[in-house]
């Protein structure tokens, strides 16, 4: 049996026994896989949250690593389930979206509709298509099955949209997209969106101090700044971050979603 | 070494190093075995809790598996600890009657008294025998020990009791046993209470919206509701399960512990 | 390839994906290591608590583990990096004090100033040296790589201080290090402090119930005490622990920080 890697991406949390399930069920199939969480943690039923955490991650995995992405409200329904193949990896997952930044980004070599039962668990509930369908899935795709096995050739996948910011001549307004667990918030602004060009100042809405916070420049570092200040890097996303050295910009500002503006130098 | 899982299932939550030690307990004692978490997160010292999620998950892990399930106030004190041996698995505990729902359901060939250091560490504290004694025999059991070389056969097991709807002619009266982090509400009502009888309705008291809601029918999937509305499906663990189509069915009643009650048609 | 041990240990929590990230860039570079979490929910920037976690959880993992430990609030800043060797393990590490306690301990074989930027990945980013650097250092020297490949000798460590109990004649003055998830209140009174002296009482201060609560003896396990009773034990981190037997010594005390007072006959 391959040793391939199994990436699990769910909403699931880890205080219930779902997550466990499915990896016992992948176990039971192949014993061989490895197992990784990124992380169960999205926000229930949160589909661009999930989208935006593999967008960022999935890259830092193996070639060959399957990538078993379950954020599933319209679990039991007639939504689809898909396996889409590009050049490094395998991806499985409800057709909801969630997988859509990513595809768009990749090559896709193949792209499957999940429909034979041969490779899903004996019984399947209504409400848990994770452990009865993705998990098993997932396994037996460790274990070098083709995915042409497991459905019929699909013609399209569901497409959410996850980047967009605002640009306008010596403007661009972002949104924050994520905010992390030190209270840094993650925006839509990415670093090629800024280079080249001389920044002017950060604007950053807030619920505290005012309307608004000014930001000068963008740090090298988190500490470059003093504790307490309210700055912007570019971080580990790899798009621009509103953070506090030794803080929170969520409490900062008060909000999880404050407006970001950067405003460019005229040219 | 041999390469079973070893299947953890604990209180100690993943805030303190307590799982950790264990699993680097185990992995001292056998590299090859597999780790699986079913979950740390069940409330601290609740044996019902523990013994419910055992008995929903155990069954998705492969033949061979080795649970081992912590969750034990009377740590440090006479209490027992005990190996249960199955057709397809073997359970190391505390005899706090967190295996009784599983060990009333399997078929027992064998069960020890857990009482020989050999296979303990050589220091036991006072307070935390997941580390100092049920991680090591776990990892021991997984390398092959026999459960026979690690106490006396015991003729015991200590019982709890978690399935008990109460039944009259046309009526089932359920509990919730579980809230899962969706907030869907899991009755002790099975399946197969269910099965050939036409359901006139089932209600569901709250906190909310007047003394109880009425739910017309089982689902057959989240989604088949009205975004918002109460339903009833059954769930992933096989019994009767209160939800709501992209909401929490906990924040909907307003209570964990809700009156659930399936009424018949009169035959 | 090695099948050495790798645990973490950071502030990254697991609601992002910070902690996957590293593990797939971990699997990426040596697919045989074999990954350990001893906990990734230190406060965050908690460079106190990743100490004592550490120093508490690491003799129970196996010769040849390689910890590589993320509490890193200097990030992308001038603070350096390092790797320790001892005699049973490596650690990993930014150098702003969190291996002390541990390094103080045992005996350093080799101290490596980590800068050879080939054996990180290929792009730095400024806020997530964890990814980074400390994952694929760590995967490498889990794959056999010498620590003194990886950088110049360093000199000395940055050290902190954990263990300070303030000892008078006929009294120790404790503080509470750590709190668990049990609400067990850790102290910095070791056992060693205690013995053969006769304890004429413990005092707790409390915010409820007056001043303070005084405890007659230390207990031999938590379910010696009754229900409810503030107690004391020698807890699993081999120091005086303050705890409540079914229940919570931090609710019990009002504070997760009281003094606590061990008073001895007078000799």
């Amino acid at each position: 049996m391959s040793k391939r890697v199994i990436a699990l991406l769910t909403d699931f949390g880890l205080r219930d026994p779902y997550v466990g399930s499915m990896k016992g069920v992948i176990a039971g199939i192949n014993p061989e896989t490895r197992i990784i969480d990124i992380t169960h943690e999205i926000d229930p039923q949160d589909i661009l949250g999930g989208a935006f955490v593999l967008y960022h991650s999935y890259k830092y995995f193996p070639k060959g690593t399957i990538f078993c992405v379950v954020v599933d409200p319209g679990v039991g329904s007639h939504r689809r389930a898909i396996i889409a193949e590009t050049g490094d990896y395998l991806f499985v997952a409800p057709d909801n979206g969630i997988l859509s930044p990513v595809l768009e980004k990749e090559n896709i070599k193949s792209l499957t509709h999940l429909t034979n039962k041969d490779y899903f668990l004996p019984f399947i509930s209504r409400t848990f298509h994770g452990r009865d369908i993705f998990a098993p899935v997932s396994a037996h795709l460790s274990g070098g099955v083709s995915p042409q096995l497991m459905g019929e050739t699909a013609n399209y996948f569901n497409k959410i949209q996850i980047y967009s910011p605002n640009q306008e001549e010596n403007l661009i307004r972002g949104r924050v997209l994520y905010r992390d667990r030190f209270g840094n918030l993650i925006t839509d602004i990415e670093e090629k969106d800024l280079s080249g060009r001389n920044i002017a100042c950060i604007r950053v809405s807030s619920l505290r101090d005012g309307d608004e916070i000014i930001i000068n420049k963008i740090n090298q570092s988190y500490s470059e700044s003093p504790v307490g200040d309210l700055l912007a890097v570019i971080g580990s996303f790899g798009t621009l971050e509103i953070a506090v050295n030794g803080g929170s910009a969520l409490e900062r500002t008060g909000t999880p979603h404050p407006a970001v503006e950067v405003l460019f130098d005229r040219s």
